[in-house]
């Protein structure tokens, strides 16, 4: 792709979108400068907005009567809503029917005639390619499009305008629109700059076809980064992807819900699972060229609130701050006293108790008890156990393989 | 306080702080323009740093060398820490011995020497006071100090430089500190801009003094919003916002618990029951004073995790989107599925249920069941009651209140 499209791009989306704040949290790692750009905080809560306000920008007038329509779950839903709404074009938006109840209503607030259809994403896609045959409305691609790739590709532009120094750029990805875009951009202006892609590992489609050399659909997705869970890249993002980025990484889903949590906790930045992998990326060291600068792409931040619940919850227990522990107390007053004393004298708070009385031993006097407890980090949780162990109660931890790995 | 200490505020912290971005979230209201400044972005998370900093870079050689002591559960301990550190000052940080482990880690990592002592913060600054005397250190005050005002003070002229007509400033009070340095500026540069401060139900410390005219301190405290649970105002700060601050409006836990979600889901925004209360005084209508572009102080954003869950499930039960509602159920095989049939019918997804067995009525063959269900606010919540009104099923909701009030 030549940058003049690219160039043409910015100047279209400059006055539109927000020039998101590249932010430095080197704190929260070692031996580098690591920025991120938080697209998360870009209108619509995530980068898409770019691609479906440049695309719609280049429609024939004709074409812009008659009105778009996508199909959806989450981010690009909302941003082809609110683009055609900024221009007055009429837009449909089809999402499956058990989409996330925040994303539906966000779409419709953004001007969207939406639908309900089908029970993945997949059906939802059919369905919208029917109503755009049946209707004559113009169909607004995810990713693979030469104009969604040059308005993401904008993201670029600004990162060398924000950061003097750059020596590498990290980019989820999904269907590769983003890191396509991101890829033409810098190789064009700045060859040196390394440009890396990260996947998650129940979705690696570009790995996938990297390896394979076809473009072929992943058999199932298995992710907790509903953002970048894509069966199969495009084969125009194939080809720049091959072409242009230097290596692609894989993050597993816990590795992403850490990133999440300590995003969270200690940068203040509300990222979705998709956005946290790009900094999963660099705290789990899974990039083997070296750099000192730097730049994760938080691609998004439009988490459901009810999962980002999950993801800290899974994060706390990945740390060591949440411990779930099960242990064999004799049925009998006072007893249950004495394991509290010992959480509270080594300064772990009880989240929940739960009994259990249906065990096998309940009938010789042994009631199963559950303990959930806040806990400082494995270290804090293992002496817990050991504790446990001493005196008798035969503790069994859910996730104790968290808590055997080294801190 | 005259304008050039401000102006030496700044210049000492213009290398040293960040320059937090000023976003526009006119979205989340109607009528006016609203624009948050994100100091939960700050270095530390929240404005404390440039207080502290201010503070420490006027103490003399002798000062430096000795080293600085102050106490504090939060904000301010990170705030000192930091700036100690920055410095090559030794800091020792007296923390109550139930502060929340992320405040006391971070803390630590910050390079204080930090000491756990006493059971509330008055007892932790009654012992710091004591190191104070023994050790020959310097004592860092949280907020009564023109220094510490000076500091804080600086936000005000980034506000005017980014935003060229402000009509309004809402600011946060807890000891007051805030909220002095930002009105002197304001007050100086552009005496038509309301400064209105904001205090939390619980620990209305400012409004007790404006209206007794003494800034003897509260019976006690209750809020969710530690950041600014003050029992008093100090001397310097009370006799500053007397003089500075147009009006100070009052807002309930419940509010700052919503505010805190909204922000959370639809502006990407981490923050903290004290930062988020400026927020929660425009979007539940506290303010009498008419203003159209309204600035809120986002205070801090130093959150603990688990505090987070707690403020996110209040939140959406406000809002109508988790019912808690208990039901009689005939005990018998099949009857419960009759439930989760009028459930799934109604799209409502079942967070847990719970049988209690010990009523008054099991014996008589009713066993009571709790379902918390994710619903899609209130309108829903109550459609769900009728219908469980209707079969007879008796329904009784958890905070019933909530529901029953207007959308």
């Amino acid at each position: 792709m030549d940058l003049s499209i690219f160039e043409k791009a910015r100047s279209v989306l400059t006055p539109i979108i927000r020039k998101t704040p590249l932010n430095n949290i080197s704190s929260l790692v070692s031996d580098v400068n690591l920025f991120v750009k938080l697209e998360n905080l870009q209108h619509t809560g995530s980068y898409k907005i770019r691609g479906a306000y440049f695309c719609l920008s280049q429609l024939s007038e004709e074409e812009k009567q008659k009105g778009v329509i996508a199909a959806s779950a989450g981010n690009h839903a909302q941003g082809v809503a609110y683009a055609a709404s900024k221009m007055g074009i009429k837009s449909t938006i089809v999402m499956p029917q058990y989409a996330p109840l925040s994303k539906v209503n966000n779409t419709k607030e953004y001007g969207a005639n939406v639908i309900l259809h089908g029970a993945n994403f997949d059906e939802a896609y059919a369905h919208a390619k029917k109503l755009q045959q049946e209707q004559g409305l113009t169909f607004i691609e995810p990713f693979n499009d030469y104009r969604i790739i040059a308005g993401q590709g904008t993201i670029a532009f600004e990162i060398l305008n924000q950061l003097e120094s750059v020596d590498m750029v990290v980019v989820p990805i999904g269907g590769g629109g983003l890191i396509s875009g991101i890829a033409s951009v810098l190789k064009h202006l700045k060859p040196d700059i390394k440009v890396i892609g990260v996947e998650a590992e129940g979705a690696a489609s570009l790995k996938h076809a990297l390896t394979t050399n076809t473009i072929g659909p992943l058999d199932n997705l298995n992710t907790i980064a509903d953002g970048i869970a894509v069966k199969c890249v495009g084969n125009i993002t194939y080809e720049i992807c091959k072409k242009y980025v230097d290596d692609v990484v894989i993050v597993s889903d816990d590795e992403i819900a850490q990133a999440t949590l300590i995003l969270l906790e200690k940068a203040k930045i509300i990222s979705e699972g998709a956005g946290a992998a790009s900094v999963a990326a660099i705290l789990f060291n899974k990039i083997k060229d070296k750099a000192k600068n730097i730049v994760s792409i938080i691609s998004g931040g439009n988490v459901d609130v009810n999962f980002l619940e999950r993801l800290i919850n899974r994060g706390l227990i990945l740390q060591g701050r949440k411990l779930c522990v099960m242990v064999d107390v004799y049925d009998r007053p006072g007893n249950l006293n004495k394991l509290l004393d010992i959480f509270s004298q080594e300064g772990a708070n009880v989240n929940s108790i739960n009994h259990e009385r249906t065990g096998h031993d309940y009938i010789s006097g042994y009631v199963q008890v559950e303990f959930i407890l806040e806990t400082n980090g494995k270290k804090h949780a293992k002496r817990i156990i050991e504790i446990l162990t001493n005196k008798g109660y035969n503790p069994r931890v859910r996730c104790k393989e968290v808590i055997e790995c080294d801190e």
